[in-house]
């Protein structure tokens, strides 16, 4: 399936990769296409800068948000949430229209410091801001409760025993995730309900980065016993 | 251990029993003992009215909230989050000076109907509140992250398997805390830091109702895989 996921960073690059190893078409895409190929720094993680991680992974193309976007049929929104509305809006609506977008971002505000809080919270979320501004794109709020690293690996970490949400008003979109969420390994798959539990799955993060502070890794997941 | 239980409603009974059970010599503070004890009718969710648990358990004393808690060494806060501060007041600063409070309360606002959100959060939380306005008390918060039933008998699910977070200023009163909680039966007790820290085990709640809906009970428990 042709993909776009937006965003060059370490999520962006990870959902990427193993998008393409199994077998997808993908293309990232960038707000610019030229600025995102003459880096040179590693960026606050410590990752490589993206051309680096591009060179080693010819097969994913990079284009601009709008025309990535364009090309594919299911979009994966791993941009900044702070800039998610605006990256989207850049992709353009009409590239958005009738297509699932995955959307992993947490609206982390980090004007306050570490650790961050939330950009919005409590009685609305950014999965439902984005889908109150592309009514016509079928949202799926996912992955976004843990480690990059685990999100396309969750076997790697305690034999895959813990858990993934969806929140989403669209079924098919969300059985649409769950089938690319099971082929990156996932068993267990907890669907909340429609778009407004995007709440509770982003409030999520202020505890996340507590436990990334008392447990010192981020190497952690939730797993809702039952 | 001579403790307070604030609150008569299903969390205070079922901590209050649990308590004493272990051999404590627990007294159930309320507001108006006349008004508790004249109880005839079911809560909201089905529980037999107070006088009727309380003849069950007769080692159990009842008394106003600033009788109950000056008599105590440890005071737990089973009130309702929306009127703890106002509880916390009635039962006295100097009653509750130099000792440890247990905050099991979750700060929720029903005002908007089911499920419902939360009266502070992201940048601030009830545990805070209650520590800046008795700042010569220890509050710790825990167990507000699950269904009553489980706080008190983690083994009669999934073996025990499941954990439960501390937040809290003081080190020692977080230590007579998971005392308590191993004695409970609690055996992965992570503490996640100063009382600033309760902002995100308070903001779990939200994914915690949806949980509840999507799952169809409230048996179900967060375990941090790591």
């Amino acid at each position: 399936m042709p993909i776009a996921v937006l965003g060059t960073g370490p999520v962006g690059q990870t959902i990427a990769a193993k998008l393409a190893e199994l077998g997808h078409e993908v293309t990232v895409g960038t707000r610019d296409v030229e600025v995102a190929m003459a880096r040179t720094e590693v960026d606050m993680f410590g990752n490589p800068p993206f051309p680096e991680w591009q060179a080693q992974h010819p097969d994913i193309g990079v284009a601009t948000l709008s025309d990535a976007a364009g090309a594919a049929e299911l979009v994966v929104n791993a941009t900044n949430g702070a800039g998610s509305i605006n990256a989207l809006e850049i992709a353009g609506e009409e590239n958005l229209t009738g297509k699932v977008l995955l959307d992993i971002a947490n609206p982390l505000d980090f004007s306050q410091g570490m650790p961050p809080s939330l950009l919005v919270s409590n009685t609305d979320s950014l999965g439902e801001q984005i889908q109150r501004r592309f009514p016509d794109t079928r949202i799926v709020k996912a992955l976004n409760t843990m480690s990059a690293y685990l999100m396309v690996d969750p076997k790697q970490f305690a034999g895959g025993d813990h858990t993934v949400f969806l929140s989403g008003n669209d079924d098919d979109a969300k059985a649409t995730v769950a089938e690319l969420l099971r082929s990156f390994g996932w068993a267990d798959v907890i669907d909340l309900g429609d778009i407004t539990t995007a709440r509770g799955a982003e409030m999520v993060l202020p505890i996340w980065v507590r436990l990334m502070g008392a447990l010192d890794t981020p190497m952690f997941q939730f797993k809702i016993v039952r």
